[in-house]
């Protein structure tokens, strides 16, 4: 399928380049040779087999297509691998090839292998989102704009504290991956290690420490809790990502116009609307975003697996779990750059501020006014002067001086108070608290 | 990704061939040059217009890895396209190229155009799965075995119906899919044919002929219902497939034992087990529609889209609705060679009947009984005989004869009669005329 | 759980209270009922018997809680109920009560009764919808308002146009329910109606007859395509639905505020904040669709179930399917309000056109000038006009205008032609076609 | 809808008791009184304010229809509670209800306050279930049986591993579970506690102490973190179940019978068919966990919310997530007695273990003949040995012996190293050594 048009640009091309049927081919052989080292170690095999093995397999031209062709009969890569592995040696080395493994080992740990440098990789881009947000929340820690619930303008916050809310929500899904554990796989054709009684734990466990990987409690091959952590991960992390992107939308949206995307050349051009500048990257991290909780959905749904194999359930985990590692990628990258380039208009953000005639500040207005007036007509009072100064485009203080006058149980509300309970910049809450904690959280103690 | 190791397996090899970046390629420009010629033809740009650009374009070699990198910055396939395309074209023809055309058109349309070879394909993937699975209704029609509910052996079926009930529900699939709609998208940058006024319905009219797509009510760039139908309806036959495997999985249980899958030199070998044959085409379909059920959740959650242009939730439909046709072709491929082939064991059906001593015949013999004895007794007594001949491994009606020696109220239940009750051959329901009315069903009038 | 405030919100409360455990009861007895009648058509079962049953059961108080009690043992509701209704049987008639059918056959026939008249509340819904969406289009024909893609301001459309493309999804949805058919399901305890031979699929056709469902091909005790394409097609309409809702919800977001939702007294308000108005009906109408889409995802994963009974896929589709079609009747509850009711601003979508200084028309002024500039000095001028416009805040006509007067080859462009090309209402392209066009398609012939 | 016959067997209805529309009201009682105390603690409010609201609405009568009724002018549970609240009380103490607290805060809240019981509930019942485990393994740990891998027999295993292995995937799932925080909410109308500013973030800490829940970071109004790592690790405790009951399904097959789930009186009978046991447990634990997957599909759908509220992605977590829960408990319930009553027939898997004819122990014979006659031909002699075994239904040893008396090359095998060779009590690898690893690491070593 056209995949470089249609699924490759959410991803990172870069892990694209990286990840692919020959980096494959390598883990598989990684695994073969660590399994044939350690069972060398234990005496199991003949002194220097691994080394022959590495000797005889070195610089060989693996034939992927062949590799490819061959999965139809047995149903999945490692088979026909092992196949042309075993083809590729001389007669003596043959029966020290594989041993002991089964084809759920090589895939499994051919795949922990293959994730470990793209959960690093997420683990970078996650820390680059961070460094630009906490950059984003000190420069815009005190720049009002709206609060917005419901999509509607509510009360005023800073485009700090917003910045420092997707901040914590992508740092905590950096913290959860980071809690993931790669396990190696390793049991044998039912996961007893047959053959081998108690070295079989042994291999395992000296198998996991020289790929550098996780050694689980138990061989794990229909025990996809593994799988299930590292695909929920993922999940979250694009969950994180699709939140920031969502925000940008709405506030790049034309009548808005808070924040747009970095600008590059050609970037979210229209061909036919000279006017427009489309927020592309957004549209890739939600698009990527959507992808990945469809693809998760599949892991979810395939993680309970029949007996000691699965029959389909575990040959429907691989495309999801790759292909969403490579979606959040693909996403994260975009998002870092969104986020280190992002432009932010404060004076807009202003303008927007005002666009109700000052109807967001009726809240505070009606609080003043409640020891004066009693709730409901100071809420009644502050509604009705927001709406005529919406009406007559005038400013709100000015009008809730003239309907005040009005009133002489208000006579003490001072003009003062009056334009302080108007000013969206006075009426701030715990924004600075909230960005200072925050950055006290984003940052290790360490690292400040 | 290595996707020729972990996801093209799933999916149909012919299909992968057909379906790539150069062909997108030339559908897209199939698109341009339709408009060209429904534009030419409505005087609305130059005679022979259509015919320069072609000429120009015949036989251009595009360069599929600049569009690739291009879809970057706009964020679909057709702004790169449309911009390499548009500089291959002498100057005067320029300002003819993609005129009036929006990139969702070109994108939408050409996978329209993508998508009908393969809809007929899984047409004639299915009539195979038909053709086959006539074939074994027919062989099978009074194959007696047991049927299955909750896993637990029940009451006599034959083979004939469970294959009857495997066909209408793929056939139903396919009529559901036959009469889902491809149609063609024109719609202009805010779908409504800027510029072009009445014309525009026209064009898209016109464009929809010429392509042979079905022409819209209006344009649907965010009215998705034709994904959402399509996308639902391959996840249908998936799931009708699926069910196929799911039953042969089980019935070639080493214990169970009654179909095995076709044999091929090499296929579901097992490397380390010389005695296994994995049932791997089953593995490969319920692989492949588990991937298809996540893929299509992705569409049912990006069916909303908002305004006049997806930001993202279009962008998200591409990969999973063309992966789900190659997914659910690659099933049909396997599933057409499985039911052409399928290994059938009456004998082994036979000895599974007899597996519970009769207790799966306790039933009819209750029935037979329930004259004599009242049902309560009826039932109580032969649940004990069928115990007792289970435990002694004695035939059911001996026992039962034994057993209702002691009451008298039982002395006019003749032993034929107690045979034939004891006889699951004689206790198959409607299973034949289930079977001639699949049938029926199955093969239209006119190709009797 | 507390259903009333979690779950009951999103759902139509006239369905939620016909559709209830009550009604379960009536409909499971119909189904007994209307089995005996066939039988008794047929000569099975004496003369009468029905009329006993009907008397012997007539007013009877069904222990509600003892049903939902006895689940547990047998894992599904028809084993209590068909326990209970034989305990209240005389001797004589309990061997004719529940003759020959499975629990599933209970269970399916009368969750299809209770589905029936929700599905004809579904297609009244959305007639309803569709009258007050002509309606619209009616009184919006001709209202101009801002295109927008990716979110962002792009050329005019009319509104009219944007409703008739949301009532032709809407109709869509409905059309594809329309075809769905709600079959009887009667097999027996395999499917293969054990004990009745040809008497079976006679059975069958007559209580489908009787109970006004439609005959399906043969028992689809698990064979369940009927489920899926039911709710796959409710999943369509939700998409539908929440495709209206989040238009409705983007254009009345403060700051655009060219739609609002019908004001009720109480409806949207915020407690805290008297300026606002909250889009209650699309948050309901949005929070309601996205649960669909979960639930369907559990009946795509389930559709493949286990030999002749499923093991937990068949149980699992109970709740997602009648609460999706709960959910969806509550969301045309609030889809029909909202578009019966919707407060339509054309002079706010005349502001918004304005916003942009004219950038919006750039392409058609850029037209316009081609023919005297070139495509590139056209679409550079058009733009940098725009620009100085948006900035100065000055009509977009006047400062072309001014910049044309330094091109002596635009000397010929007119002052009219170029206000003209200023005119959003002038370039509507095919907006008032389609809008004839859908309503010629959503009226049919016959209702004109 | 009929939520007793179709949803509550699959829940807890332990926890469906507990957990209702009083318990929610209760809940939401609790965060309004616990925030007017730390509002009163730190002099926001007068002392004895939350004493009077407590005096005031202490035995007050909830109308609980009337919240349900109020929720559609709102869109949530809160609003209505909040208006009844302030209602009942004095008009003097009505400005400290609900003050600086926004509907959000008081759902999320309240829906911690109620899952927190559930969480403890769900933990306890994995306790449970370990216990029953750690006893299965103990009494089975030299329980041989065949393990299957893609359903088909492949080598010997211990049926104390197999539940090692369900083990260590219920407590992964527990142990996740254990690490999810329950956090309070509370933010205010936009989240930043606006009009208390540094207070804010005081009131947040405070009140989480005070109601036992978790601090978050800040407030998370549409960060939804939380709520993914909430429900996702609720979805891999139901992959966790649903694995067992998965694999009792298959191993309490009719043909396969090795174990059965507990019998009781009633359970699992079926109306029709004396001899069959329905796993019934199994088949709600499986139906129960089907339905949670798409629950959770939901969720991960709407992590993403707009700007400071969610616009229906908010509102459509509520029901997901409790059901979830109660639909965890409601398995966990019935998994816990499966484990702790479940029937196993040990003589039944060493029939099972013979069924092949010796096949399953051709991997080992050809391990064993390999010095002597060379990998290819051992693996072929092997092989062919256990196919005229399983034809003529001899003892696979026997049919060797005779036939490797044609080969001079394996003179030297002994009978007893090839009667040891094709003993599966001889090939259990690591079967003993995993069980004890399990153990050491299911077992804390504070409870040792």
């Amino acid at each position: 399928m056209p995949a470089a048009f249609l699924k490759h640009p959410f991803m990172s091309q870069h892990a694209l380049s990286e990840f692919d049927e020959r980096a494959m081919v390598r883990a598989m052989l990684a695994f073969e040779i660590a399994l044939a080292e350690v069972q060398e170690t234990s005496g199991a095999i003949p002194a220097t087999t691994s080394q022959q093995l590495r000797d005889a397999l070195d610089g060989v031209d693996w034939d992927i297509d062949a590799i490819a062709t061959g999965i139809a009969s047995g149903g999945n890569v490692a088979i026909p691998f092992v196949k042309q592995g075993r083809a590729k040696l001389p007669a003596a080395l043959k029966r020290y090839w594989h041993l002991g493994a089964t084809s759920q080992d090589v895939v499994d740990s051919a795949l922990m292998l293959l994730l470990k440098p793209r959960l690093a990789a997420l683990d970078n881009l996650l820390t680059r989102c961070r460094t630009a947000a906490l950059a984003l929340m000190e420069a815009h820690a005190d720049t009002p704009m709206v609060g917005r619930t419901l999509m509607q303008q509510a009360l005023p916050i800073t485009f700090g504290v917003k910045v420092s809310h997707w901040a914590v929500g992508l740092e905590q899904s950096r913290r959860r991956l980071a809690g993931v554990e790669l396990p190696v796989q390793f049991g044998g054709a039912v996961g007893v290690h047959s053959g081998w009684d108690a070295q079989g734990l042994s291999f395992m466990d000296a198998l996991a420490e020289r790929l550098n990987l996780a050694a689980p409690v138990l061989p794990w091959h229909t025990d996809r809790q593994p799988i299930h952590a590292l695909g929920t991960a993922l999940d979250a992390i694009a969950g994180a990502a699709e939140k920031v992107a969502l925000d940008v939308s709405l506030l790049t949206q034309t009548e808005i116009g808070e924040v747009a995307e970095p600008s590059a050349p050609g970037m979210g051009e229209s061909s036919s609307m000279p006017h427009k500048r489309n927020p592309v990257r957004s549209a890739l991290i939600r698009g990527g975003a959507r992808q990945v909780h469809g693809l998760t959905s599949t892991l979810l749904n395939v993680y309970a697996q029949p007996l000691e194999r699965g029959l389909g359930e575990w040959h429907a985990e691989w495309a999801p779990l790759t292909e969403s590692t490579l979606l959040v990628e693909g996403a994260l990258e975009q998002l870092a750059v969104l986020l280190e380039g992002l432009d932010v208009y404060p004076e807009k953000m202003q303008r927007n501020l005002a666009v109700t005639g000052g109807g967001i500040m009726a809240e505070p207005v009606a609080r003043l006014l409640t020891p004066h007036l009693g709730p409901d007509a100071a809420k009644a009072l502050s509604a009705e002067a927001a709406e005529i100064a919406r009406q007559q485009v005038r400013p709100y203080a000015e009008v809730l001086t003239e309907v005040l006058a009005k009133y002489s149980d208000a006579a003490s509300v001072t003009p003062e108070a009056l334009r302080d309970a108007c000013d969206p910049a006075l009426y701030l809450g715990s924004s600075a608290q909230q960005v200072a904690r925050a950055r006290a959280w984003l940052i290790p103690t360490r690292d400040v």
